[in-house]
């Protein structure tokens, strides 16, 4: 088993030391809970709402491991994964998530699918997630928006991830009475389309006005809810086989990934 | 406004007078109730659990507009998309839907993903749905399994469907209390996905010992579940306003299609 945990925190705008306080407060509670995978939000040192690409370069971090120095020391034997605002070697922003664990950083993510007014910020990202082989499962990063699109969702589960694990900043929208987010209900059906389970981390704390899903939920490889955080700070945490995601059969005679027909597509 | 009808019956397997009888008067009572389009199970005609492929045989029609007499002459002024087995002038055997209205046949389509024991008795279509634009909007058939591909579900939107409109006969599978079936939640996450409305139409009635989810539904192009059935017989049936389909934008910056990334893919 797996246990997956996704941290539901508040980023504050312009307080990176006190972001990076609360991040290493939620690894480390998370690492005492036991978790193997730990998710963080997308832009979890900086916050969202920047007004302009000047506001989000004042609080972008080069990817490398300095910048990453005080995650990987409350790491344990966790994998963490978080968002944070990129500053190229080229000199442009990107929307980025790191995976880590005690001994350094595993790999970066570059957002491919820039959601709304990060397009007047970020430059989109030029390559897929890669599934990245841990020692807690195979992990492919995706970062919010990303997750909306099944020509992303479904070639990382084809590459054989396990785990797709989500920052995301989910600006809330209205819903039906009693239905999960729309997004909770995507994250469900990626799960579902593919055997593959999948750990979104969204944040809470309105921002510049802006509200949150706070959807953050770990969802099973049959696509159900396992659990989640809901309104406020919290950490949603579950565990998980992924073994069950090698075998993409329901019945004798449904497989999921041979069921497909690529010459059709 | 186009008013969207999902007759949920319970097809009679080997009773095929009297699943024509039900079809028939299910038609009706769309008409009489405003539908605009009327969707009807899977297999309609015949029933779903065929010992094997003699039985389903013995119950298969031509793709012609001979087959659907009854039909055209219940459509009013109603599109009618509903499912039965296929004989083949290549003598094989189809899991097929048709689309119809009164003036005569619109369209055939074949199920392109056979579920389970289907394999055994059914050839898979060689082709993906065709978008027929009729005078209720652009509508892409797909049969029930089909669904769950978003290679399929997420060509017929980018090629201009409105409504996938689906008959289904989903086999009842377990899922957590308060939650919809696993294959609504699908639906609903392809409706959102590609602002594309989905009438997905289920049967009921327990045959040879098999239940089913019972979870006919119509779901809006924003992913909501606007009318559904429930346990037994009865008729969904909801308006949509289809013309939302043709605009893809959320925000002002935020497109579904224009935001996808060929390129990468």
């Amino acid at each position: 088993m797996t246990r997956i945990a996704c941290a539901q925190i508040a980023p504050q705008l312009g307080a990176p030391d006190a972001n990076s306080g609360v991040i290493v407060e939620q690894i480390r509670a998370a690492v005492t809970a036991g978790a193997d995978v730990i998710v963080l939000p997308e832009l979890a040192t900086s916050g969202y709402m920047f007004d302009d690409a000047d506001e989000a370069r004042a609080h972008a971090l080069p990817a490398a491991t300095t910048s990453f120095a005080n995650w990987i020391g409350a790491a344990g034997d966790a994998i963490v994964v978080g968002g944070f605002p990129e500053i190229g070697p080229d000199g442009l922003l990107y929307n980025s998530a790191v995976m880590l664990d005690a001994t350094g950083v595993l790999g970066f993510y570059r957002k491919s699918h820039l959601w709304d007014r990060e397009k007047l910020i970020f430059t989109p990202g030029a390559a897929v997630p890669q599934v990245l082989a841990t020692r807690h499962g195979a992990i492919a990063v995706m970062i919010c928006y990303d997750l909306e699109f099944p020509e992303l969702t479904r070639p990382v589960a084809l590459a054989g991830a396990e785990l797709i694990a989500a920052p995301v900043n989910w600006p809330l929208f209205p819903r039906p009475e009693g239905e999960h987010p729309g997004e909770v209900i995507n994250a469900m059906a990626t799960a579902r389309a593919s055997k593959v389970a999948v750990a979104c981390c969204d944040r809470t704390g309105v921002e510049r006005g802006q509200p949150w899903t706070e959807g953050s939920v770990v969802v099973s490889p049959d696509g159900w809810v396992l659990d989640s955080v809901g309104s406020g700070a919290g950490i949603a945490i579950a565990d998980v086989d992924l073994s069950v995601t090698h075998d993409k059969s329901l019945t004798a005679h449904v497989d999921l990934f041979g069921d497909r027909r690529p010459e059709l597509y």
